[in-house]
């Protein structure tokens, strides 16, 4: 086990109807911007729940964050937190809003020219107005992380950072909201979810002996609730579990003293600035091929994965680490969520080139648990993901 | 699954040599009181270690705090707070040290004239001095928790308590503390932790999926570690995974959403006030009977439990349900620790009375997940457990 440190200081306020306790979570006289995107909200009732609970408040509504928040849109919002002398920011949506609303608040405090710095230069962020989430959308863990992904349009390039400062003060999950979301919304929630745990886990055994159980807890729960939540979205156990797995998920607890791998995200962040396809499905792309071109070093974790979210227990360690990359490929299918990127777009070939050379000249950091991974080996396996 | 609030703001600290890290988690300029037990920690070189990361502070040493945390103790702590002005506790000790801590911080703010009050009373608890830990012995899971127990000598009366405003600014664990804990203490630890695993399971099915698998992982690890751990206290994978395992077993977090039953605790409490029996033995003398006593209500997830975590798959639920506890059992056994009242005292005749009588003289709240049980019920558990 590798040392770490861990704080996690996000209040979950979780449950059936939680959104009406939203009042007492915010400081009295603060001014509220209240970020949303499509509104989806405004039809299934929870926008109206949010403005009823809080009646008290001063609220500026700001909706049409799109998916894959987009800088543009952001500094919009900026403009409004500054000439409405906005105090706190209550974010009601899934991870896009979150993320969104995250950039927003370290841009508010931001003392550069350019808010885009904040992310391209990576440098720490130290400061933040304080947020709160109300989660519409089970999926990325942004709700209890405080780390965000956002677009800039005219560039097509997608950009992660987060800083410790940027943890929501609350978040309020109600399983509820589950019942409103499409089909294809609770797919990718699944996928991303899924992967986001994969992505913590699918590396080299290093004696952390709790956490990868810990992690495996959260594959085999989404396992088992997924035929139920695509059958029925007002499921109450298996929307509770779903939302309360995609939050652990990525709430810092699962990678704690372990090697990570975030390769599949950034091959994947590239795919859908690229060609727009919704982030949890360039993440199914993408893995099955990564682990098919990193066997032998993963091959261990596989194995044990294998054995314990399918119950592979024949074979070689190698039989049992290709069954579990076959098993996972499967899965995604089975959520009706497709593996190949020629399956999206016909118009892929010079993707894997492309994103090779994007992060040659973003100044190339390594990719994989050991860093070892070229942009030669990245064009490598998005071409094996065509 | 039920609706839950859950946050848990201590900064955890974790791995080789993290004590040297001490001075950054503390304000500047605070005067701090150290708190600490036997004086293992100037054997084991801990007490050097922390005194030599402080070279920069103003620091009280104040040391003898008994297991199980007296309040005659903790008065004479109080007085050095006050007449020192002491602004930061730090506790260099197991759950004895961190509970008494617990306390002292929230005596320290107290405005009442009787301290005890704050446990006899149970009034919310609105204030506490901060304080940080450094864990020396992995058990009780009270570096992450809120909660404490203390012990008042003259009146043979165990009584705990808790507060959000309690929980450790930051706590310092590193696995290497592990190798100069004696074997009993390391049994007391490993059962410690088990027990609070199965406080917030052993009940009945409540849809919580991914806190099942949680709390199984947690007790899949001990079972796991137990042996290594108990060979050799200097096996640093046994000995990291034993002290995240304790930690996470009462954090909050397995306990979230799920209904609880702290019984075995409640009695087990008695045991030790009445007889001094270490606090881990009463768990292991009392939960198997508690089990048995209750067996109709707790029979589903004693199978599960005995399926998941011991491999007993065949019978009927009963059957499943009847091995899992024998399997209990036979784990406390394995790390050196018995289960009857009798193999630790000869004088345990009218214990079940009294207890019986303590519970009904104190104002009976109703034992177990539903509340339902009686004083008499506690007193055929204990007699059960003769």
């Amino acid at each position: 086990m590798n040392n770490f440190e861990f704080k996690n200081p996000t209040k979950i306020i979780f449950g059936k109807d939680k959104i009406a306790n939203l009042a007492k979570e915010i400081p009295a006289n603060a001014k509220i911007l209240m970020l949303y995107g499509g509104g989806s909200i405004k039809k299934n009732g929870i926008y109206e729940q949010v403005k009823n609970a809080l009646s008290a408040f001063e609220v500026v509504a700001f909706g049409g964050i799109p998916a894959n928040p987009e800088y543009e849109v952001m500094l919009d919002a900026l403009k409004v937190v500054k000439t409405q002398k906005i105090t706190f920011l209550l974010a009601v949506g899934g991870g896009s809003v979150i993320d969104g609303t995250k950039f927003l608040s370290a841009a508010a405090e931001y003392e550069g020219e350019t808010p885009w710095d904040i992310l391209s230069t990576r440098k720490p962020i130290l400061k933040g107005i304080p947020f709160g989430t109300v989660l519409t959308m089970p999926a990325t863990g942004s709700e209890m992380n405080s780390g965000f992904v956002i677009t800039r349009r005219e560039t097509k390039e997608k950009l992660a950072t987060g800083s410790p400062v940027l943890y929501p003060k609350f978040s309020i999950l109600d399983p509820q909201v589950v019942s409103s979301i499409p089909q294809k919304q609770i797919a990718n929630g699944l996928v991303d979810a899924y992967t986001h745990v994969l992505e913590q886990y699918m590396t080299y055994p290093n004696d952390s002996l709790l956490q990868d159980r810990f992690a495996e807890s959260i594959l085999q729960t989404l396992v088992e609730i997924a035929p139920a939540i695509l059958k029925d979205t007002s499921d109450y156990k298996a929307a509770s579990n779903f939302m309360w797995s995609c939050t652990m998920a990525l709430n810092g607890l699962i990678g704690q003293g372990v090697p990570q791998d975030w390769a599949v995200h950034m091959m994947g962040h590239e795919l859908t600035a690229i060609f727009g396809i919704d982030h949890a499905r360039t993440l199914a792309i993408i893995a099955p091929s990564h682990y098919r071109y990193n066997f032998d070093s993963k091959k261990e974790k596989l194995a044990q994965y294998a054995e314990r979210i399918w119950g592979v227990t024949d074979g070689t360690i190698e039989e049992k680490a290709k069954a579990g990359i076959d098993k996972t490929e499967t899965f995604f299918h089975s959520v009706g969520i497709k593996t190949k990127l020629s399956e999206y777009t016909t118009d892929y070939s010079g993707t894997a080139e492309k994103i090779s050379k994007r992060f040659s000249d973003r100044g190339w950091m390594g990719l994989g648990e050991n860093q070892k991974l070229t942009p030669a080996d990245a064009a490598k396996i998005v071409e094996m993901s065509y």
